[in-house]
């Protein structure tokens, strides 16, 4: 059995619902049947939705630092429990000596030949990026994000979030991810790591993808059976 | 600002625990104002209880292994989110060099001056080693345990928790807070770190002493604060 390694703290509260969704998609009767998990959740590495944006200092230093304090560690294989990170994928790959899981490339393996038009909710960082429109039209997807004022809705939504204000970020979602459906979306793919936070499967008329998830689902199978 | 390292595993859904309660015990508006956090989640640990009643091998080598390996990664201080494990407090703190927290006397000391007599739900390794009861009298509060067939009912509870079973857990768990109550306690230690995931407060008509949400206290304020 391999052992987990989750580079967290963006934000921590994402990186309690990974390791939670690892845990309780793990096949186990008892605490040993679990899988060895090391997180090193480090929340002071600097907003990637702002050093994207070009609004904020660059969080590669320290993301690669703490990738490989968790490599250092003991851990198999890594893994980013924040969509926004992804932009730095490679720069964490680079700097490792073990895969580092890739969430849209999970997201997509999932949806394809499941859907042919998805909605995304992500932060502006991720949609700016483009992470998960290359995945999905790699999978024959096509896409659907808010509209500028809407996205700044999400924005405030996932900020909210971080603040720990979860009902008020609840409210702004649910609009967005209305509005996505409405527009012919057959799934919403909850694509920051804070989302499946306050946004759930049957809140809305079509399936909720919780990226969250299929990332857990994606580490037990790693470490239980291999690559 | 310190780092907080949490030798975890014991079990895992109990380490999550900690984790989000530390997080929602930080004042906190953004990532960058949560706490460092490096958590070895190591579930291969043997049972507690079981070497405890002579019933299983040696937990100390793994669980040392372990605090020393969350020491490495860069922690601060370390707690051990399991109540049954305080009974190698002083084998973990002498093969580190950093301090590591005390659950009970963080409970004691909560406790000290609002009761008189407490009941305690904890595994039945937990009241055989007599942490509790030693840590309370020294608070000059007196305990009351489960008798035999009901702490057997209330190692039940734990053990469904640990396979995923919370409803039949919560079930057990909440007639064994009655009865301790009905005999006299004042207040009830959820004194595994299972059990707060089962009873809550509210849940008893005396209160509901979180030990996990005490810890959780307990490392945000030496983090934050110094000790």
């Amino acid at each position: 059995m391999k052992t987990i390694g989750i580079v967290g703290g963006m934000g921590p509260e994402a990186t309690c619902d990974l390791y939670l969704k690892i845990i309780r998609n793990t096949p186990a009767d008892k605490d040993q049947d679990h899988i060895r998990t090391i997180i090193d959740s480090n929340p002071k590495i600097p907003d990637r939705t702002a050093f994207i944006l070009g609004q904020g200092p660059d969080p590669r230093p320290l993301l690669i630092e703490t990738a490989r304090n968790v490599e250092r560690a003991g851990a198999s294989f890594l893994v980013l429990p924040c969509n926004t990170a992804h932009y730095f994928h490679k720069d964490v790959q680079d700097a490792v000596g073990i895969p580092v899981l890739h969430m849209m490339e999970e997201v997509a393996r999932y949806l394809k030949g499941k859907v042919e038009l998805v909605g995304i909710l992500a932060t502006s960082g991720t949609l700016k990026t483009g992470l998960y429109e290359k995945a999905l039209s790699e999978a024959g997807i096509r896409s659907l994000v808010p509209s500028g004022e809407d996205q700044e809705k999400v924005m405030e939504a996932i900020y909210s979030v971080k603040a720990g204000k979860l009902q008020h970020g609840r409210e702004l979602i649910l609009e967005q991810g209305r509005k996505l459906a409405h527009r012919g979306a057959q799934a919403v793919i909850a694509g920051c790591t804070e989302i499946p936070l306050i946004l759930k499967q049957g809140d809305l008329d079509v399936e909720v993808v919780d990226a969250t998830e299929i990332l857990a689902k994606a580490c037990v199978r790693l470490a239980l059976e291999g690559m």
